[in-house]
């Protein structure tokens, strides 16, 4: 029996989102256009901006944050670590010139723009933040994650996240008055140190622990619930330490890497179908159309972008020259998309009082628009290469 | 970068609920006791009640809500609609007795206990619920959905699900004074008729629906993608008809249950894998202890309970006469658990102001109590059937 007038909004809701989102992303196939472009718009259509079906809730931003948490430990699960520690002099590379140059630009264009230095410099550290989940979702799509400039993205991005997470800690503290040293460096330390441990050793941990489990617990599905007891550790543990959720997810992924079951691999897929959608989705749900009906807004919002895209692609390619124009280039646009990173951080800025509301209305756009843009790009960086 | 302080809130729940469950179903196993009571006593652990380490909320209960939904989706995949119309007859004098018992023995046991008539009734409603979830859970995991006595608690409990909806509407308009006989009647033949022609034709739409689907849709994973989008609709559609919403999910599962891949048991089985303790958790976290402090109260809630179990037993078992005594008394005990449909019930009650504080908990305890002494019956009920 139906008991009450909410017992309709679970299921209408997961049907809206999981239907508007499957149904864009086959519109878009079929026009050759990304799949996953459809599913962002998607949330931008049944959104409050435009059909006005759904609201972002609570409900549906715990299921997007879980959507891409599973999509990274998937990913996680088709990289080994030791592939990824190969590529870290390249990655730390890419990583420091893709934030030092959204950074500075970012920071100098809201000056030019007579915004106050503290507004400016939160925005710039907006600008720095890379969603590591958009390009990994059209990697693994296209079955792409074994190339060396996919790996390089992905460490790439952890790094980024650790640089991110400094840079916010400096700006937040510089914007209460004074620079605590010791707080900072405890912050550094704890990100990277936490990072760096469970890269290294994580796999060999696992392969430590993980066959003596198999061979004593009775239940069913026994290696499904070891990595997702894994994923939730690390993910709780990364939190601790100061990096995102989601790195610990991937971080559990590759950790496991090494030694799971197809079955596991399986399951795992069955969670990161059903929920992705709603990490995408999330994304559109979130684009305020309406805050740009001033055209101020509007020119500062394009301008932002232009300096997102063209200064972040800039830094990363030049981090990756070494491997050659095609290699460089591909690097480049898989780091262009900030998706629900730039987002959070612009509702943290709001928050703290560190920026106004259309310059939070102007990150978010930033982000939702970066987003949109590279999966074309990237498409067309690797065409020729994998799958479809 | 982990951005603000709520970010460990999702990843810390998830880890409590999921470990907590599968803790104490290994130790449970271990100890020969059915592990599913093992993750419903780790509800009430980790629950306000006991160790308060987490309370219900919006999340965690649309996280149960969806794992029963998957649950009786995936449960319905191996179930054909033609098997369970076979046991109509049977299935519907298990569903009329096994409702008719629990009620008048409820409805007499309060009015003698001093309680007004319309409260009486309530109680009387709400120990009608089963909550097919936890046996069908059980008959799962030990192989036994295709064993005649479970086909009968299915289609009983399909059954059973819309005459507790009539009961609870007749009561409710009773209780606002007057009873609109042309609404009830719409409510019946709804309900009926929506249950009567998923179940009737269900099958028969989706083999003609899915196949030139599946030959034109061009994403990856699409039969999952369908599988989803009929779970989620036909969710929708039978609480639309008054219907609960995981017996659409049952009905959804049923309805694929002669063309459904291998790929899409295993997608939906990891869904249902992650997604199950939090159904299980969420029905212990919800059971109040500190209620029981009153001696009256605690002595009700015995003779509640003790009336939820002899009286769905008897009505059931008795419907089932036909089989003979070992499928009668599987039958009989697989009905028993109320689960979280007498704890819903019982909120409803309390919010309608039709029952009070003390009798809202006495039917939560009542709820919970049935749901934990249902498994180890049905595993003696079951015992040298079915696997381990």
């Amino acid at each position: 029996m139906a008991l009450d007038a909410n017992a309709v909004q679970l299921p209408l809701s997961m049907l809206v989102v999981f239907g508007s989102a499957k149904l864009l992303d086959e519109l878009f196939e079929r026009l050759g256009q990304p799949g996953i472009v459809g599913q962002i718009l998607a949330g931008v259509m049944v959104g409050p901006g435009v059909l006005g079906w759904i609201a972002p809730n609570e409900f549906l931003s715990a299921l997007a944050e879980l959507g891409v948490m599973f999509l990274l430990f998937r990913v996680g699960l088709e990289i080994k670590s030791s592939e990824l520690m190969n590529t870290g002099g390249t990655a730390s590379l890419v990583a420091v010139l893709g934030v030092a140059a959204p950074f500075g630009l970012g920071w100098g264009l809201l000056l030019l723009w007579g915004h106050a230095p503290i507004e400016a410099a939160f925005t710039g550290a907006a600008m720095v933040a890379t969603s590591v989940g958009i390009t990994a979702q059209v990697l693994a799509a296209k079955g792409l994650l074994q190339h060396r400039a996919s790996k390089i993205i992905l460490g790439a991005a952890v790094i980024d996240d650790v640089l991110g997470l400094l840079i916010l800690a400096l700006i937040s503290s510089l914007a209460k008055g004074q620079v605590r040293v010791l707080e900072l460096t405890i912050t550094a330390v704890l990100a990277i140190g936490f990072t760096a441990i469970v890269a290294t050793w994580g796999t060999r941990a696992v392969n430590l622990v993980i066959p003596p489990l198999l061979r004593t617990l009775k239940g069913s599905e026994v290696q499904f619930t070891l990595a997702m007891l894994l994923l939730f550790s690390l993910a709780v543990l990364s939190v601790y330490a100061g990096v995102a959720a989601i790195i610990g997810a991937f971080m559990a992924g590759m950790a496991l890497s090494e030694n799971v079951t197809h079955r596991v691999h399986d399951l795992t897929q069955g969670v990161t179908e059903l929920l992705v959608p709603f990490f995408l989705v999330g994304i559109g749900l979130n684009l305020d159309v309406a805050a740009f009906a001033s055209a101020p807004t509007l020119w500062l919002a394009l301008a932002v972008l232009a300096a997102a895209i063209v200064s972040k692609f800039a830094g990363c390619a030049l981090g990756a020259y070494k491997l050659g124009w095609p290699d460089a280039r591909r690097v480049g646009v898989g780091m262009i998309p900030r998706g629900e990173v730039g987002m959070v951080v612009a509702q943290l800025g709001l928050s703290l009082g560190l920026i106004g509301q259309n310059i939070c209305a102007v990150v978010v756009f930033m982000s939702v628009a970066t987003t949109l843009v590279a999966p074309p790009f990237l498409k067309l960086a690797f065409r020729r290469i994998g799958r479809s």
